[in-house]
């Protein structure tokens, strides 16, 4: 998916927020809104939005020196992460149907996004997502594809998304699953240590995907991992940057889970902000 | 109020939505952006919000070359007044407190706007309106200025809260009233010919400020008009418009009515996006 104009006050609005966040100087809040305002200028709009992404959160990164600002919200949220598990793996093991329940999850842990969305209650918002109905549901698919699928690539989005990711992926037994992170810290994406520490490789093979943008862009990935992507039965791809990145990519068995968090995604996908997603690719 | 840092993501979503509503060509709205961003980059950091939008505007008015891009969401809006006034005006004459219910119904007419405000239904948010609490209620000072005043300057502020404001001025029997439009077209903000389009003209002298911004800037105030704020016993400002523009104002016996819109101005105020403000400035 490519840039919309509707997606530019939205980088602003990320550059502004992330200086408050941060806290960083009002000198340094005013350094990265001038810079990243040039960067759109100039900016290619065919690019996909994380992408663009990258490109602002880099302006963010060398202006205030932290190679990953975002690293004491990372914490906060990796150590909330056990209890989170704790609490929705049980429901789990009550629900009647625990791959769908685990799925719920996954999609429930979305919710936890310092890019995109608005503000956010994780609790409530999570809670919300246990009981909501699907904007897309397409799970008679999914368990066809799952049943008929040896090796799975799992594409991560943010922590704490990891421990909810780690409940789906628990129920996925029997299958040889590959949970790509990004290859640096970017906004409250998950990284490798994010992954270690939600405990997934021991159900999985955590590898990095080369991107260091908010979503796997493809060309942005290394050769090995697209060559995981080639060879891979099937993918099931988390949030909205991964959506963004990898809604085109022309290759079957693809299932995007997500909360749709912004107008832009939710008209692509013409379903309202807030939906949750659980769609097949179209090939 | 000077421009917060957040007022930027919302002066470029303002020229991005402009380009939607207004149905501009790709190429105009890619314009327009561009344009709109180059002017924040170099833009004085201690202008009022209004006087930022009125340079944002000016830019869809010049690219789009529209005097009055809004022009017929006014049209809309004004053929929708009448059957507003009815309705409200019935409410006020069935309710126990005549005055203070125009008042909520003159705060009620300000939810319509196409600057700062995101998506509204304006019989919804209205009808909301009528029965909310108020964040500020200054009403016992307001009935006392009122007794003690004999001129009333009003600041107007949309299309059609013109209609709802006619409501309560006719409530302000007996007082010399000033009601002051914008010397231009912008936004969906009240012009003379809109003022008159609401019957205000029965019951109030219809004057331009000069001020073309999208909230009365005394800066770009005409001297008959500084007059006019000089000697009024009273001044009534309707919108966050006029409260941005206005609030350090620094003379007596100020009213603002305006639902808080944004975060900015909400927490300027220290209330919740949403909520309803009638307060007396601290002078």
């Amino acid at each position: 998916m490519k840039c919309y104009l509707e997606c530019i006050p939205c980088f602003v609005k990320q550059a502004v927020e992330a200086g408050n966040i941060l806290s960083a100087s009002a000198k340094q809040r005013e350094e990265i809104l001038q810079k990243c305002l040039k960067l759109i200028i100039n900016m290619d709009r065919d690019m996909t939005p994380p992408e663009a992404g990258m490109k602002i959160h880099s302006i963010i990164k060398f202006i205030t020196g932290r190679k990953d600002p975002y690293q004491e919200i990372k914490d906060y949220y990796n150590n909330l992460g056990p209890a989170f598990y704790e609490k929705y793996k049980r429901k789990v093991k009550e629900s009647e149907d625990g791959l769908l329940s685990s799925i719920r999850c996954a999609i429930a842990g979305n919710v936890v996004d310092f890019g995109v969305a608005g503000e956010f209650d994780a609790e409530k918002d999570i809670e919300k997502v246990m009981t909501q109905d699907f904007a897309y549901f397409d799970y008679d698919r999914f368990k066809k594809v799952l049943s008929g699928s040896r090796s799975i690539l799992y594409l991560a989005d943010n922590v704490p998304e990891t421990f909810f990711d780690r409940i789906l992926i628990e129920e996925l037994k029997g299958k040889d699953i590959v949970y790509a992170v990004k290859s640096a810290p970017i906004i409250n994406d998950a990284t490798v240590e994010d992954a270690l520490k939600a405990g997934i490789d021991k159900f999985a093979a955590v590898v990095e995907s080369g991107s260091c943008a908010p979503g796997t862009v493809l060309s942005l990935c290394s050769s090995d991992f697209l060559e995981t992507v080639k060879k891979s039965d099937m993918i099931i791809s988390k949030g909205q940057g991964n959506y963004e990145a990898l809604e085109d990519i022309g290759r079957k068995n693809v299932f995007f889970m997500l909360k749709a968090k912004c107008r832009v995604v939710s008209r692509h996908l013409n379903v309202k902000i807030g939906d949750i997603i659980f769609k097949a690719n179209s090939d």
